[in-house]
């Protein structure tokens, strides 16, 4: 089947997306690893509008499910590993008039399963993928002490000390999580200001269990079977410090999800995908983007569901005028 | 007291600007008439994520509900009049150094009361304003079985035969909201085509109750203290007919309200404050500006309340830099 439309994502850009197309009834398939997205691993939203204190998990299925109740194909699980141009359609017609309607432009998507489809527009929004240290124990401990998702892990570590990479708003989110349950949490921002929101420093602060470190480098993880310690340079002094340490969560940033595009769109310097921020429009007719996967200037949730929004009403028009 | 950021608008756009500003501390001050916005008067949302038909009027007081629980200041029932920009700012130290980093922009804002604000931005949140059809009859039958607004008086038509006026989204929407009462709806389209979601119009089909007229115009509202007949012209033929018709809501869209900027701001010609669309900026630097009001494309509620947090950290950023 060739689709109107192929929606490759399942966090707030994507879900936005498949509801307003689903309501200008694009013949529209939604293909996403899963509906987690980012904030599904954030234990506490307060920006989403009207939700005030709700889990992230908690949210993400409310708009899953809203998604649900639209007439739209949803394949979850299947994570899409390319998507390529192909000039003409799926019609073979040999009829001249009725080539010229529908020979257009045509992506072909393909999935790690190995499943093929097709459609006359993409929407990628695939989101941000979390930045790995690449120090010494971390993939050796990765599951034993040393995680990505304060959500999936905090209750873990009921009573124990634990340290934060990372000193922007997921890593002061991730410190007041584990705040929760930790007796002791150590931040470590390698640059010489946090860039956090105030509010969560100041929450950080009003804890009195969150110890925050600047200048300060993490450099080896190690242990034995689990996470003991860390050991962290002072970048000013220079000097080196071992710490016993029963976890240690990694919040150092991420990357934008593009890989399955090749060099079908144009990309920035970080290697996020160029958007015409009226209409989501990318450099390569007929594919829109949405959400954190691009260079819209703000990552955040309300933001990337109006763009994916936006995409959507975007791909309907251009439809139109085919 | 000269705040940081005064914003202008108590829709999706203005809130969602309020709770970011909450979170980035900006010293800030919410001004509107209400919390209605323009959805407040919808009887039945399906394309705010995570709410599946919710009633309009209950996700405005969400969303209300959830700024308040913010430190921001917030007066309802002002309506701003006027923003006047002021080349310095409250400051009136001699200590030239002190001079040139507090003397920066400062706007003027006054209210319909006549209380006067002062901040150092302006996020411009205030939406559209519903348009006239300047038929006879339409003044003096307004709140006489002529509505603008179906989710205040749909209920009243229990039975009765009801016109509405615009074939957009607002129109048919109206016309779903008044079937659910009315023992029929015309629905009259000046244009040659509906311009409203195909769900929408195959909803209306769906009725049974809702007849469609292409190419009509409203001529004259008639009755004896209330609504009694419609005449309209079918501009195909030019003739003129009459029909007894209990009411009419009118949905034939609206205009920006921006009368209070003077010429502080660019506008298309549309009327629609001109924005930067990575950063919701104006053409007055320190004057921000969101959602409906804009020269944004499409006008939805989840597109607003992304422009919001846009222009709340743009204006934070401004801020910081000053």
């Amino acid at each position: 089947m060739l689709y109107d439309l192929i929606i490759i994502g399942g966090g707030p850009a994507g879900i936005t997306a498949g509801i307003y197309a689903a309501r200008k009834k694009l013949n529209t398939l939604l293909l996403t690893k899963d509906f987690f997205g980012q904030i599904g691993s954030t234990s506490h939203v307060d920006n989403w509008p009207g939700e005030m204190g709700v889990g992230g998990l908690a949210l993400m299925q409310k708009l899953e499910q809203h998604l649900r109740q639209f007439q739209i194909g949803i394949q979850a699980g299947e994570k899409v590993v390319s998507v390529e141009l192909s000039v003409s359609g799926t019609d073979n017609s040999t009829d001249s008039s009725v080539g010229t309607r529908y020979r257009q432009l045509c992506f072909n998507v393909q999935t790690e399963n190995s499943v093929k489809f097709q459609a006359k527009t993409i929407i990628a929004a695939t989101g941000r993928t979390p930045l790995k240290l690449g120090v010494e124990g971390e993939k050796e401990f990765t599951g034993k002490g040393l995680s990505y998702c304060a959500i999936c892990d905090a209750p873990f570590f009921r009573d124990k000390q634990v340290a934060v990479v990372g000193g922007g708003n997921a890593g002061f989110e991730t410190a007041l999580d584990l705040a929760k349950y930790a007796s002791r949490v150590v931040l470590l921002e390698r640059g010489d200001k946090f860039l956090a929101d105030e509010l969560l420093q100041e929450q950080a602060k009003a804890t009195g269990k969150i110890d925050v470190l600047l200048n300060t480098e993490l450099q080896k993880v190690e242990g034995n079977g689990r996470v003991q310690s860390i050991t962290y340079k002072d970048l000013a002094s220079r000097k080196m410090f071992q710490q016993s340490m029963e976890g240690v969560f990694v919040q150092i940033g991420s990357v934008p999800a593009v890989d399955f595009l090749g060099k079908l769109v144009k990309l920035n310097k970080n290697g996020e995908i160029k958007i015409d921020f009226e209409s989501c429009a990318t450099s390569q007719r007929g594919v829109f983007a949405a959400g954190d996967v691009t260079d819209v200037h703000w990552k955040q949730m309300i933001i990337a569901a109006g763009e994916g929004a936006k995409a959507a009403l975007a791909a309907y028009e251009y439809l139109q005028k085919l």
